[in-house]
């Protein structure tokens, strides 16, 4: 941490905030600038945390410099993680990819998703089984009986099944049925769920806090870790800005961050980060170029037959056309070792 | 709900989607522009949640018009509710102090601060006893213990209290020993903990999430209202912008807006909400000038004596200092008969 | 500046860095921290524009610690600055209303509306003549004959003149005919029209940018003051965030940074800031109740009469209340003492 | 544009509106929802300019529909433009490359980098003769001594020159010596500049400014097409959001909104976008994933030589691999056929 004081601060001042520093077991350095002083203090930051260090008389400011979180940095372990889900690995060579519906609405339903998001070869079934929702109001998801069509779906394909998990008492229904546990965008700081998802020891996702930061999102991960489970995987899912043409705004910066600052895989969802279709090729494209170890994506099997005429018939189209493109690409990739991160 | 055609959409595509929507049981009217026709919805927008509108040939995008909230709304409670604990109104002539430490640290500590709030005018306690905090190693709080401190110093003093619950098993404790369990802006779409929470009873005060719209907060205490506690305050704590010299941007618009859409009472915490303590007196005039209920502000009772050698003595002067001017301004308010708030 | 390296830097990669450091004629020091080892630059960092420090192997990132401003600081001046406009002082003990329509559109209408603003007991008229637009196709002024039709309503009023420069043609009509210069906020940063406004010494009055930090903002301010005027007001009027319900977030919280950081004067934009006429009345008594120095202020005179049937007629009542509302508050805050600015 | 009344509108307000939106020679059609009721308004969205809609009784608020830009809209145009600079296609099958310093600095500097730049396959050679920075105490620029080394660049190297403009005094110069003018991020909506710099003739690249929206900087592109240039690059280059890891967030969702809403070429810039040498890359490879038709980059030719013992010379080596992959990139999605766009 360094404590900046103000222009005008009094030798008096700095000497109380150094005692104050050492006076919780650390050790306080001064730096003279032309215009301010500094303080720097070295040592475990948290011992600063009970100290009200900006309201003390000639501080202006302070900042923080080293990190929290120590599991999930790269730091403590310099290999990149790659996590074996009952044989699929993500984290390795080989993007994984991850589809179906935003929610599981019926046993047809999931299971015809299901059939198209094997053809297409993905390793991922996902859907919703308990959904959180902007209003109460909205559809809450088929809780149990979702997550047995899901399992009924993995059996007949074959295909892993990840679902979200969004309280405490959901977490062993989900345990049982799901290959890997989602953590969705709005609980990345539900710390007494993150806490309770790491005690349990399965593999979990953990999506990107609307408005998180990269560093509290690696703190997310860090409780899951710290209660236990180290097979956690991160999802960038866009982030809330001030434009609207998008409904998010998919930060693959992140990725890079993500790959430097930590060993976890990392995960892109084009479909929640952009909001509209037409995006959703050039955004899962784009992740796999950046380095993405992954995608995570919507896909209506079958809008069409349940409600209009055929105006939708192109959504299968698309998809296949689209993971046609990804699969071509990250083959070249892998080929021409087109490696993008930089360490 | 209002849909925006695309300018080359077909007169097909424009009969999908009016076949779509009438197909859910809502009417379709449309509308023909100079560029681009649109298609109005009518009837409960809950019915469009299962349709995929966005994915359909020929459609640009659409905007929700409707609020999904109805309990919270004013609409539904012209009137301004007032919330009466105990005698204490929320939402009445007189704006409500709540003031206290971040967290409940020890015994000692949360006595000699309940004094000194008492002191002042106050009439609520704050203090944490469950902290969710970004990283794991950081003070969680005293949990239970912390509790007990609190309805320690409400015995001595009459104060009453407000704590945060972060957790479903935590609800029966933090409402045993609290006032008002409060939801801090990390759970504000924690909507497990909301409905029970809601279930429970007691009343609650919900913090604005980091960045959650007026229309997102308004539907998080219609899940609170649903599950049938009608005694919901709300709390307005600074939303993240790019801004970083404060900690967040104290949104004080959000009075006025919360008046205008719920009769809900609203109150303001220009400590989380600045960051900074020069700013917690200007933005604390500003919120009950701009019609806020009252004010939740952080007081550290005394640093200086744990930590260091006085050069924190003026935070109990600036505190009376500034309960002294919210009282004359609000008394002034009132008298005057100077309402800010345009209905 | 801070630089922070890499948990991983060698010894070799800081001696580079204390040695770029010092190549630029500054000094470093370097302070060893748990994690991280961080070098401190001491020195006019103007220094440093030229070396990519960033770029440098085993650098994590830096930090700017000392600002950039200097005539618009505090520190070096630490007085408030009041500046006069033909007796009309900004940043004295009364606030200053300005007030007008957005765009000055006819003779007859900047007439009548001077006539209203100067009974409403402001001290200001203001009207765009130069409208910066966000589409070519949108009204783009009046130009010299709207700046004509300004000048008429001072002369029958004795009101001042407010009014926008949008370009360095601009600059001589404007300062011809306007008593203060208004600089909009899409062009905060447009630094050759700031140089050329600060070389022609009329008062102006700065806007922040749509997304402008406090400290770029002051850093705009010392581009004017640099060129030769001293007269520089400030005026806070809503930044971009994710909110959509505002236009724009009014971010009160501006007029404690400024007042504390500067010792300009900081006027309040009410109307642009909220995009919401119910929101006006709230938002100016918080800014008055805040310490701002005044209010800007879009005043529709009679719109009702040019194209419909009256209902608009509460326009003239809302601003009339809210004129003596504002005019009671800032009364009872100067008779009170009730300063809410800490430096 | 539709106007959504609040649920108490009076059938009175309802014709007052519509009587309004007849007074400016457009028609309403009225909607009856469940909830409320809305007007739309059907004609030339400019004549609402004047008329105070959200100011009317009863009158909740209004959302836009229809687009304000024509002629950089896909509809106006609907095949893709390809710009041709002197046999340089911006826009075509092949991604064009501009890479060079921040600044042009000295003769030898840019002499330098040309080769470099040259040597690593791009087309431009880019650097500032007139610099926009935040504080003017900094370097400000070459001005036309800089200019003058560019030009000599391009005569040593064949590489074309894109430079930026930064005022209207600036245009005759910059044109003379440039082959694409660019306008800076600050000066997107300098509208003054943009009109001046269309009316020029000369190819523009208009970058997207810090915090405009899409709507917003097409609006800007229009300015510059309205005033008699067809030839417009645009430039993705990193919005303003509250992530501070990195220095702006870069859109890349931006690249497919441009490609569906208007037929102008988008470059993007990884350099400013990210603001860490280390994201150049993945950004640079998922910027051609997505669909941009070129990149722009800021190189540093040798920083050792000048300052440091060799930390890095890394650079060169980090700038030609990125370009090696780049090309491999671009030529395998070409030859695949692997278009990310989606009409």
């Amino acid at each position: 941490m360094v404590i900046i004081m103000q222009p005008d601060a009094t030798e008096e001042n700095i000497a109380d905030v150094v005692k104050t520093i050492e006076g919780v077991g650390l050790e306080a350095k001064i730096m003279e600038g032309a215009q301010q002083k500094i303080v720097g203090v070295i040592g475990d930051k948290a011992k600063m945390a009970s100290v009200a260090i900006g309201a003390m008389a000639g501080v202006e400011s302070s900042v923080a410099i080293s990190k929290s979180y120590k599991l999930a940095s790269r730091e403590f372990h310099p290999q990149s993680s790659i996590i074996d889900i009952d044989g699929v690995k993500i984290g390795g060579a080989e993007p994984v990819i991850m589809a179906g519906p935003c929610a599981v609405e019926s046993r047809e339903q999931i299971l015809e998703t299901a059939e198209f998001v094997k053809k297409s070869g993905a390793q991922f079934l996902r859907g919703g089984a308990y959904k959180p929702r902007t209003s109460p109001y909205s559809f809450q998801g088929l809780e149990v009986e979702g997550l047995k069509y899901l399992a009924e779906a993995r059996e007949r394909t074959g295909l892993k099944i990840i679902t979200e998990v969004t309280t405490v008492e959901g977490i062993a229904p989900v345990a049982e049925y799901a290959d890997v546990m989602q953590i969705g965008a709005r609980n990345m700081q539900n710390f007494g769920l993150l806490k309770e998802v790491g005690r349990c020891g399965k593999p979990v996702m953990l999506k990107r806090g609307l408005s998180a930061t990269i560093d509290e999102w690696l703190n997310a991960a860090e409780y899951i870790m710290n209660a236990g489970t180290t097979d956690v995987i991160l999802c960038e899912r866009g982030i809330r800005t001030y434009e609207v043409y998008t409904r998010n705004t998919l930060d693959l910066s992140a990725v890079a961050a993500v790959k430097h600052l930590s060993h976890l895989p990392i995960i892109v969802d084009p479909s929640h980060g952009t909001g509209r279709w037409r995006m959703i090729k050039p955004m899962a494209l784009a992740a796999i170029a950046a380095g993405a170890d992954g995608l995570m994506m919507e896909v209506h099997p079958n809008p069409a037959k349940a409600m209009s005429d055929g105006s939708q018939s192109l959504t299968e189209e698309h998809y296949f056309d689209l993971m046609e493109s990804v699969r071509k690409l990250s083959k070249f990739m892998r080929e021409e070792n087109l490696n993008p991160i930089v360490h």
